[in-house]
């Protein structure tokens, strides 16, 4: 199963400073079959310059600041991805900007799970509302096509510990309630913008990228960044 | 099946001026089969006029107040429950007390989901912190005994509308996107909670008690309160 974007007009990702969305990017950038526009979105993307070095030797990648947190900011990011995908819409949306707070039940604090909550569960839903007019509008350029990443789909970076069946056991050894909490309740948004879009024809889902070895992650995870998101995107753009 | 929780020393129940919390403390001081303490709390007492009167007529009825988003509060209300329970500890802490906010995709706000899921998710983390040295002191005083009420358990309420695999087809016609994201979460609060304490043999579990007939329910619901919650402490309170 390879990574295939060819039919993809246009695909935004947050939080590509650094992580899995800047692996999300570089992997895209070296590909042939690779979206027409590549949106990379970052809470300060001056700062970002490894995604800028990318940008500037690459014409189809274009930065735009988001903090995924702030509600001005995401409707600052829609005006700008308007003008920059026209009337075609934005055929993906990856919902990749996320924190981890290292916590456990004796550490855990109120401030901690409120802002991964913030983060990780709410602003995927409100910046998929606020994107939705362009997810729409690119929806009904194949209107009665299959749904997929190459007519409108969101796609959430969700976790294997948002999984209530797998947190018992062996499976229950990394504690991180407030993480594990974030990701329970952005399945469950996902699942209810799944319902609510289906009409849209937009696919909504979650996805699990695996244990790699990102700032968030650390150095002892299994998997390299470039090992999680081939494999991602090739789940994610097949057809 | 029927409600039993004469071997079980101390109850402590939040939300209990009105609704399913009000209805536990009224069927449990209606049955010979009831615990010694029944610790009724809510965030403001004064106002709760049919839990007064239940106080005035039944001795083992304690009224603590207790906001649930607030530290302060929950730290004071330790204090006190401390002093009633004694060396013996608290044997089971129902988390009720919880909000829904009328939304949908459309209408739901950042501000109600982080309210939603503070009362809901989070509230019920911390009020169980607080009083593990209560719930330690009781699973202690049996010591080796099985889990159960009757030792020391965590009953939260959570909802059929937290569950995932619910969320399609005719289970999704009920929308509150925050309330369904809250019980998620608060369904994994609980399976943290569960492998946390199981050293310590507290007993921790959610339950649903149904589409009730309350304030939060409608009038449109299916169950009276006295169905509910029979049923639902007999499910708790079995052996």
């Amino acid at each position: 199963m390879s990574v295939n974007f060819v039919k993809c007009n246009s695909v935004l990702i947050t939080g590509t400073s650094r992580g899995l969305g800047l692996q999300m990017v570089k992997h895209l950038v070296g590909i042939s079959e690779r979206p027409k526009k590549i949106i990379a979105t970052a809470r300060n993307p001056a700062t970002a310059q490894e995604l800028q070095q990318i940008a500037k030797s690459h014409a189809e990648v274009h930065i735009v600041p988001l903090d995924v947190v702030n509600d001005a900011s995401i409707e600052a990011a829609v005006q700008k991805v308007s003008s920059i995908v026209g009337p075609a819409g934005l055929n993906c949306l990856i919902n990749n900007a996320g924190i981890a707070i290292m916590s456990d039940l004796n550490s855990e604090t109120r401030d901690g799970m409120m802002k991964t909550f913030q983060c990780n569960t709410i602003s995927p839903l409100f910046i998929t509302k606020a994107f939705l007019p362009l997810l729409r509008a690119a929806a009904a350029v194949c209107d009665g096509g299959a749904m997929s990443v190459n007519r409108a789909a969101v796609i959430n970076m969700s976790s294997v510990l948002g999984s209530l069946q797998l947190n018992w056991g062996e499976g229950a050894a990394t504690k991180l309630h407030g993480y594990r909490v974030s990701k329970a309740g952005l399945n469950m948004v996902t699942r209810s913008l799944a319902v609510d879009l289906q009409p849209d024809g937009i696919l909504c889902t979650v996805v699990h990228p695996g244990w790699v070895q990102t700032d968030m992650g650390g150095k002892q995870a299994p998997l390299t960044p470039e090992e999680s998101i081939s494999s991602l995107l090739a789940v994610v753009s097949a057809e």
